[in-house]
């Protein structure tokens, strides 16, 4: 049993768009180039977390996604679903009811023992991933790694003035920095 | 992310072991009948449950497999780390420290944010299934499915009777009921 590492990649694309400078739209291509990631796999992870509600995709010279909704309103279970699939980790497919000592349904009207003891403790996992958000983790990186965080937000600063003049450069329209 | 099929059969089988009238040995012939499972799959997961001393391999004419030590002493949280492995769930591969706006390591003392969120869900996953044994689920079981639980304890009786009157009769020496 594993948890995918397209979760981990979600949840830092999550928190670069928190910290993302005046909530400007960030390209698949500056959230791959952030962390050193492959831009086909994180746009695959985006779209998800874009059906999800979780990011929106902005079009236009300077789109790319935002974060569909306050950070502190995105709960990391909610990201752990866009990725995995809502659908339950342990999947009790009734063997107590197969082979010769098996009676009529009737008999097994309240859910198997051992599905509810395994999904008792799915359901202590999926509480504890909801009582957190993506707001809670930003807060907690910057307690942690106070350096890297600011270090990150640099970067993030610099690479959207960066994509600013290009814009500009190459659209009079558009508003650049 | 998912538990897989055989946690659900080694947990079905611990039951049954659990259930075994006078504790008698079960064969993987009896196990797998019982609730028509793959001989083949069960002997592959009661070896691992072997491995870890969650049952015992019982040799000679009555062999087979035993609980390896009383159902109350054996936490669903055994039976899942023997089958799945004692790995973690989410692993952290350190995203965080990849790509231009890295530090050196020494800014990253601290866990990831990201980690100690998604682990401490783990934590509580583990909690939970550390708190529940093999007797508490055989206990539900009967409070849940009376009927079924009592059919299942009359098969297991006539199957040890069985082989019983089966080991008597090609073997002299071996003690029938």
């Amino acid at each position: 049993m594993r948890i995918t590492q397209g979760v981990e990649w979600a949840l830092h694309c999550c928190h670069a768009l928190a910290e993302a400078p005046g909530g400007v739209a960030l390209t698949v291509q500056q959230l791959a180039e952030l962390h050193a990631g492959n831009p086909a796999y994180l746009a695959k992870h985006l779209q998800a977390l874009s059906r999800a509600g979780i990011v929106l995709s902005v079009l236009g010279p300077r789109g790319g996604y935002r974060l569909g909704r306050p950070p502190d309103q995105i709960r990391l279970l909610d990201v752990v679903e866009a990725i995995e699939g809502q659908g339950p980790v342990f999947l009790c497919t009734e063997i107590r009811q197969r082979g010769p000592a098996a009676l009529a349904p009737a008999s097994y009207r309240m859910p198997c023992a051992i599905a509810a003891a395994v999904g008792a403790a799915e359901q202590a996992w999926r509480r504890e991933l909801a009582s957190t958000t993506v707001a809670d983790i930003v807060a907690e990186s910057r307690r942690r790694a106070p350096e890297a965080i600011a270090a990150t937000a640099r970067w993030l600063e610099q690479s959207a003035q960066n994509r600013g003049r290009r814009s500009s450069g190459g659209d009079a329209g558009a508003t650049g920095p």
